[in-house]
């Protein structure tokens, strides 16, 4: 393993970074950053165990509880037509608005198993369901790890019974790190969020590092709050959420066969956030704050990353927007540029005309940092070296302007560089 | 730079490679390879100088003419919308049945450069025109390098002036080494094709080795015969031979904005192809051949290609089917999985089930090399050292069996390997 990714959060000797560092997630003013010691909401424990998985013996199992009465919950999957054995299970045989615990493990993804990935996969779901005293329709599954491996079960099954006496509001952080893969960083946090009604807390342990794509979850993300939740209200936010970050995150392009977004709710602070209030607007402020600050960690820890950028594209039809974003986004011309620190932005050019077929000769402008270079798809001319200069950050901005009005879109995606290849050329099965 | 891949042709010293040499292009039995200093067919010309653009000082300009009467002609381009002014100004000015000749640059694309672009072009073409004595609606233009960058006339039309002494039925090598950007192997056949009605001469040029998409002609391809066509059928075999080949070729997903394949017709043989005929089904079977062998000889000249491969899909409905092959085609996962010689199959069940959303629990057969390894979308039994020595080949082979009849379609991809990153991380605008 070579040294981490120079924008590795915790890698530093330096003081802790902000959880909200990114230029393009300003922090809500109702909301407070309690850093990563705080803990879980009221009414949750966590904790994360050493089952034997992974050959690295890192850990590799995660528990999640809540102990409210009645639990309100919402879940998001991949939109993969060979999801995982998990995600199937869990979608079959959960009652995905009262999920009150989380079985997650990392070091094999339990896909392209059939029946037996199945049946191992309800085997665990029982085990949880009996360790912890719920129903096993209570019981959400995750795993992320190599593709086409059985499910190591029985390891799994101790790792449950270990996990039980260490379940504790603390436990976030070895939770988060049972969901590891190839991740770098630790994609946690603990917040606090003013709302009218009363103060919450809002938490969440996320898991992302290669098989990033714009198109819905594709990670594993767990969110919690102690704010009292009606399970459409908990839906509407998740799924708002989710659109304007995991679906706006790329790091190769690759919809994963296992991404999972569970949002829980105990409703231990007695702060009941009503459907179309303040305290709703304002925890979705919060949630979509987290949220899009998790999906930019997320780019920024993907496999290899060293440079992250955001695309925004304005104007023409949302379905030409929206084309043209992941186009640039998931270019690997575009994608190697942005890694070398190379201005050239004729990259861009063709990938936008790449996904616009038939509209030639297109006026497209583009901006990088704010610097125009391409005006009704010719060069204009601008000062290289500052050009130069502006795309060695580490985090870039390419702004593209389609004819027309209407539409905006945006995606976040990593650089493709060395350390991609390195990883995914020799992680073998 | 560091040494060519193990697949370019001309680099080893053993004896010269057949130019029939895939597994996937068996040579029709009334084809013969002339080798590589044949020369073009009866009645054309060409030649290839080095005009200055390139700062290596290699060959950078190549100008090809037809000294026909009526000369026939066929061309296909991009479907970018971003297209090169060369692209633009050829579709616009010139009578596309009725080429003459062809300037071909390297260097520099002429992409991205608005009006001046296009008077640039228009610019070259004309003197083109005046140098070769034949209308400038006669003339093609392709230019091939660098996007938005100037193109630089006054070498250009210097170049013009020093190739018209240097024109000759032999000039297909300098005029194809004019053409090269990335490529590192020559990409260039002159076969003899047996028809009923007579033998004729069928001669192609062809660059490429990046911005390789299966999306038409992602290349530059020049292809000449002294048989004797109508527009008609020139304009049939091209479109036809051409979904066929370049169509399935990807080295990176990335449409260009200067794809361009232009078939020429001396008829200098005498031998006449009419419409519907046998001569007509064997000069089809000629250059299918031909363009699917210069296809494969692209994707393997790839950039930092070091092994090949052919998805084959059955099943399905069409666009399903392509949508399949050209997610696991382009998947950077798939590629470094190729390029590892990593038997990770797991990444094609994840491609194909990105490709194909909302149809879970999908029924996927997988075969890599000849072995089952998954069938109705689980793991199946298999010889684990068998299929690891499988994917060290230089031509592996994956098929995707999709439930339902119908659908059957291939796509032609390369690895994705350090050597891409370096290329295209370094090179600079």
């Amino acid at each position: 393993m070579s040294d981490p990714s120079p924008l590795a959060a915790g890698t530093s000797t330096g003081p802790p970074q902000p959880f909200f560092h990114s230029r393009w997630v300003p922090a809500p003013a109702h909301v407070r950053d309690l850093g990563p010691d705080a803990g879980l909401p009221r009414g949750f424990r966590a904790a994360g165990v050493v089952c034997g998985i992974k050959p690295s013996g890192n850990r590799d199992l995660g528990v999640l509880v809540c102990d409210a009465d009645k639990p309100v919950s919402a879940a998001r999957f991949t939109a993969s037509g060979t999801p995982a054995a998990p995600v199937l299970v869990t979608q079959r045989r959960c009652r995905l608005s009262e999920l009150r615990a989380v079985l997650a493990n990392s070091g094999c993804a339990n896909a392209a198993t059939g029946g037996r990935g199945l049946d191992d996969a309800a085997k665990t779901q029982g085990a949880a369901a009996i360790a912890l005293a719920v129903d096993p329709a209570e019981v959400a599954l995750a795993s992320t790890g190599a593709i086409s491996h059985h499910l190591p079960v029985a390891p799994i099954l101790k790792g449950i019974l270990a996990a039980g006496p260490l379940l504790s509001p603390a436990g976030d952080a070895t939770f988060q790190q049972a969901i590891q893969t190839t991740d770098l960083t630790e994609k946690r946090a603990s917040l606090e969020v003013a709302l009218p009604s009363g103060t919450v807390r809002l938490t969440a342990q996320c898991k992302g590092a290669g098989m990033i794509s714009p198109n819905f979850a594709t990670m594993l993300c767990f969110v919690q709050t102690d704010a009292e939740l009606a399970p459409e209200t908990a839906e509407l936010l998740l799924s708002v959420c989710v659109q304007r970050s995991f679906d706006r995150a790329s790091v190769d392009g690759q919809l994963s066969t296992n991404d999972t977004a569970i949002l829980m709710c105990s409703g231990a602070s007695g702060v009941r956030v009503e459907p179309a209030s303040e305290d709703e607007l304002r925890l979705g402020e919060a949630l979509d704050a987290l949220l899009r600050q998790l999906a930019i960690m997320m780019v920024a820890d993907g496999e290899g990353a060293e440079r992250i950028a955001r695309v925004v594209v304005r104007g023409g039809h949302p379905a030409g927007a929206e084309a043209v974003a992941r186009a640039v986004a998931n270019s690997p011309l575009v994608k190697t540029a942005l890694h070398g620190g190379d201005p050239n932005w004729g990259r861009i050019v063709q990938a936008v005309g790449a996904a616009l077929p038939g509209t030639a000769p297109l006026a497209v402008d583009v901006a990088i940092e704010g610097m125009n270079v391409c005006a009704a798809g010719a060069a204009i001319g601008y000062d290289q070296q500052a050009l130069e200069a502006a795309v060695q950050g580490s985090e870039l901005e390419y702004e593209i302007g389609l004819p027309g009005q209407g539409a905006e879109t945006e995606v976040f995606f990593s650089d493709l560089g060395h350390e991609y290849i390195r990883i995914n050329a020799d992680y073998t099965t």
